[in-house]
């Protein structure tokens, strides 16, 4: 509680929507729920970082922000936020939101990535406030494509786009429930 | 010296490319005369995953191989190399093939990535051995083209293709040189 | 004068923005304006197809709209609008916009495609009116980045998601001016 | 018989591979078994441009080669190969090798394009002779991975890097023949 990065879940009645982006977001190892903790796998440090699930709206289009700040582990040689750390973040995050659409057969298992592609188009300078905007842009039964943007939040610049595409790996009984 | 993932020069005389390849590859945190330790960056443990320079041809085309395991800290909850893993072993390591055909004016500084686009094609295991292939496509004034690809050593199944296109920083003056 | 697909400027005084978006679309074989015709070039049929410049805000961010009826000589062989067909109307139709916002220097000639990514979400039926919706994501001084989405008009789903990466190619010196 | 572009198949027995590709490529227009001539959709002019299938081998990796020459009704404004074009004879003629591969249930109906993306790297100039390069990198059951490169004949320079991904639309009954 109170810890940095640890987002206790809203007093409100969430929506289905918000609660199933909420759950995915603390499995990543944020918040207060977080059910994985020094799990050792290949992660931003997620506390260190304080990534913070802003909004979650259901839409259409379904959209999620999160806000982090650029700490040193998430460098490069240059001082600015790493291309690899832009990759993990968004393919980490924007999978919450997939999540947050899912139905029994369509993505309720968080599918597989297919496609990643990233245009760095600005660096985030280390110590810098940035937002990162996920967005649905179209589940179908097979392959989803999620899009997302990464801004300095001090003046909104554009600065990594990203485009993220799922495989759904849901087993084909599912499919026909 | 002996340092799991540490690979000494050889022994022979390295052409002009090898020895480019192999500085950058040393200053990635690899090699004996690896230069930048326990630097807090983003990075791949590269000594951990012992990640090995095999081979680096001039060409055309030119292409570096590396070696690698797949360890835990690499890998995403389904227990196989994760995206953001992939998305950053490629951005680092194609980067050292560019060093290595690089010219005074044109990417001598490394230049900055401008897109980076991969496919999952197959999952690649923890401790599974892994081979990456970097090659370059084409090298501009202003703009590079790199290909990767990740491949199971045990079968040569190709499990991950990357696409890498670095924007050139040399300052214009180098350029008339 | 009043035949298919060409459109009269419109009779109020044009925005700087409009009339550069408007004077590019004309060169491409529509419009009053048009001073190109029946030059033997690749390209849709503008006036069969009936491309209308729908709107042209500057923004930011810039965001010009086009429609337009799928016409048999756009579709392949299932009958719906052709993968090639859609890259062409995004190839040729986002370069107004860049003409738009461009400067001396930056983008005055139009630049050359460096990448063309497309996504097909959905099939466009022939003699299904659809909507191309271009829009600006970053201008710099080498290197543009557009996008590009194509919509049914009926029910406003969205069929095909297009990226479109120009490389700037004004003279160096204009760079100064 | 004898015209521009028309291949008569070999007078040697073809394998099931080449048999294929050429049955898929006669579709296209092209070759004396052509099969569907003067039909109003959105194409290349092969017999104009004279696109001869010039190798298939089934491999791995299966790769067929093409020949044509840049017609004029094939360039843009600037009198080079336009980027759609480009986009369209990759995306037409990466498909018969995707057939050539094809089995009962696996891409046996040639599929639908999700995602194509080209870099254009030198201009391919009008009236120059081109070789159009298909190779299969993965098929699976849902989604095959083909990649292109256009050359020039004359110095082999690489001109244009494309990327074409499709989706099975086989029926899945077919599927688990």
């Amino acid at each position: 509680m109170g810890q940095p990065g640890q987002v206790p879940p809203p007093s409100r009645q969430l929506t289905d929507f918000e609660a199933r982006v909420y759950e995915y977001y603390s499995a990543m190892g944020c918040g207060l729920q977080s059910n994985i903790i020094n799990s050792e796998t290949w992660t931003v440090d997620f506390n260190r970082s304080q990534v913070l699930l802003e909004s979650a709206t259901e839409g259409p289009p379904a959209r999620v922000t999160y806000r982090f700040t650029v700490t040193p582990d998430m460098t490069n040689r240059l001082g600015t936020l790493h291309g690899g750390c832009a990759a993990t973040l968004i393919d980490t995050l924007s999978t919450c939101i997939l999540e947050g659409v899912s139905k029994p057969g369509i993505f309720s298992l968080g599918g597989v990535t297919r496609n990643l592609k990233l245009t760095y188009l600005r660096p985030v300078p280390l110590s810098s406030e940035a937002r990162l905007i996920c967005e649905v842009v179209h589940v179908g039964r097979r392959l989803a494509l999620l899009k997302a943007e990464i801004r300095k939040v001090d003046n909104g610049d554009l600065c990594v786009v990203g485009e993220h595409e799922k495989a759904n790996t849901d087993p084909q009984t599912a499919q026909k429930i």
